[in-house]
């Protein structure tokens, strides 16, 4: 959902622009108009082998809170896209910090809420965020053992780092 | 670039509720306040597997033109992306058809150009469009032989739609 206010909405376009700057392809949902009646999530990123559906909430408050609905949207726009769902939140003067969905606190209305020390303690900050996506070289596999082994190669074949024909020949 | 005519507005919300339909996961660029200066494509389509940006453009006339500028903005988004690039282009009475940006004619000046006639007879209209995509089912999966059964699974899990635990108990 679009931020409705103006320093919300200045905090998106830096996370969009710091994203940019990170080497992702960035879009983000328009204010009104996304012509379905479908809940877009506030940004969509790639990189080329990972693709983020980011709820963005920026807020001088803690602690920020979600709604069920927004965070179902989220996951469902996300998982139909083929992107990983993530909830960006920024306190002020403070970072972005991400998390995953399934890792924010429910609160017994259904909604979600993170705190600042939560988010500072166990959010993932922006580079790691951005730096997520590693690649997993060929050594790095050859050492672990059998079962570690298929599961790096699978697992590199989910992140596209491996072509299907690469890692039919390493099985 | 958005279109800035109501009726191409309107075509192009078209096209995105016929996405969602066919089940992708639609984006479309916000008309301005795109926060970076690049330009974006008109709309980002996603369906787990397959990733789409599209510059849509729809017209009374023939033929239609793109700018040389619009295609390279494109290109550039969907490669830095992880999407394909495509141009749609849809004359009054006449459905959306599709083209890669490298199969446009490009005119002396550097700009592209698609006539009504080659769009039908030589653009992907939007049933083979949207239906480049199908999900294998398990059932599928195991009358192959292993080779094929491998690859299958390996193409499941870099699709997202197998987990890689689902994939280690498969092997």
């Amino acid at each position: 959902m679009a931020n409705p206010n103006a320093k919300g909405d200045r905090r998106e376009r830096e996370l969009v622009t710091a994203l940019d700057e990170a080497g992702f392809a960035v879009m983000r949902a328009p204010a009104s108009g996304s012509a379905t009646e479908r809940e877009l999530p506030d940004v969509l990123a790639g990189d080329g082998e990972t693709f983020y559906a980011i709820e963005a909430k920026s807020s001088a408050g803690d602690p920020i809170y979600l709604s069920g609905e927004e965070i179902e949207a989220l996951v469902y726009f996300a998982r139909n896209f083929g992107a990983k769902p993530r909830v960006g939140v920024r306190f002020d003067r403070e970072e972005w910090y991400f998390f995953h969905p399934g890792d924010l606190y429910e609160t017994d209305g259904g909604n979600y809420r993170v705190k600042k020390e939560t988010a500072l303690a166990e959010g993932t900050d922006f580079a790691e965020f951005t730096g997520e996506s590693r690649k997993v070289t060929l050594e790095e596999i050859s050492v672990r053992s059998e079962a570690d082994n298929k599961r790096e190669i699978l697992e590199a074949v989910k992140r596209g780092d491996l072509s299907v024909d690469e890692a039919l020949e390493m099985f």
